[in-house]
């Protein structure tokens, strides 16, 4: 018997999704305004660990992790957080982050659907390694003990995350993307693997600690 | 359209599993089995660390640490192994550990699913996790300096496992578990629960290394 649902651009096709509005934004706009947050947030970590550019953040691999800290704070607790809040009803909602969300749920719509793997993995996420980037980010910024713990826990978190992200819908076949290349390779691959390479960096400097 | 599919005792009750066949053990056979096992691996544990009572392996505490570690390699590399290499045949397969799994299962019939989370989940556990667990068991006999980091990064990987484990269906109302008390309780969330406890505790341990 078929019924009509209200037509939307995810995949798999057949998924309904009787809530979704079309974002207002244009693809370029959302890209704009997240890039220009993205922007805004290094120039003010770099502003931030200015100050002690020659003491605990001294030289670019420590700027850079640095500024990783406080990226990773900000995405995991306002962006990832707004979905972990807001995701029953995203698919319909017209907030720039749920925009955001929508325009980057063409390569995934598990974040529409509230799959309950994305669901958890997303608020475990937002709510756990969200302030422990920042945690992170202050013991580095004051050189505290804890800093190698709390680099490797978040790390694995990461990581851990993000392979269990990446694997449950390729081992699918990835049905929740749109199959074109731009939204597989740019959206899907390339915007998640920065939290396998950077973290399996951090980890590995951080086992170094324990060697000393 | 009313299709007729092969009869199981799993929930959801609708759910196809059109290669499911009984199995020959009883449950009391199977956890007979099961704990026959555990309890032999305990003995092994105990005859190995024997020699090291007096040096790296001294007291109750490092006695129990050295057991969990070699219980857990053989839980993850060979019973979730199990489960990782044969899920997709697990429901009509009669192997002794298919035989707990189809036990198991009343309680989570995501293993016979073969749901996308789980498998891959089990998988990370049981050839990432596994090895690392005899790993870690070996820098604890041998005092070695790595021991430390393999404990915390072996027991984050299990705690997050396992909370996302529970949450997934526990989100969905767990309509996956049969809703007697005795699989919920027992099956699902008891032999479950030691996979957050033990590695909380031993990843509170290993964090005060780096206090020192």
């Amino acid at each position: 018997m078929a019924t009509a649902h209200t037509p939307h651009p995810y995949y798999p096709l057949d998924l309904v999704l009787d809530h979704y509005v079309p974002n207002t934004y244009s693809m370029k706009d959302t890209l704009t305004l997240l890039f220009s947050t993205f922007g805004a947030i290094t120039i003010g970590s770099i502003a931030l660990s200015y100050p002690k550019r020659h003491s605990t953040i001294k030289g670019l691999g420590n700027q850079l992790t640095f500024l990783w800290f406080v990226m990773c704070g900000f995405i995991h607790l306002f962006l990832e957080g707004y979905f972990s809040v807001h995701h029953a009803t995203l698919a319909g909602d017209q907030h720039p982050l749920a925009q955001v969300w929508k325009e980057y749920s063409l390569s995934d719509s598990r974040y529409l659907s509230s799959d309950s793997f994305v669901l958890i993995m997303e608020s475990i996420t937002a709510f756990a390694w969200g302030p422990l980037a920042f945690f992170a980010a202050k013991t580095m910024y004051y050189n505290t003990p804890a800093r190698h713990v709390a680099q490797l826990i978040l790390s694995l978190g990461q990581i851990y995350g993000c392979v269990l992200y990446y694997l449950t819908t390729m081992v699918e076949g990835s049905p929740h993307c749109d199959p074109h290349p731009y939204y597989y390779y740019f959206y899907f691959a390339f915007f998640n693997i920065f939290w396998i390479v950077v973290p399996t960096i951090l980890m590995h400097n951080s086992q170094g600690c324990s060697r000393r």
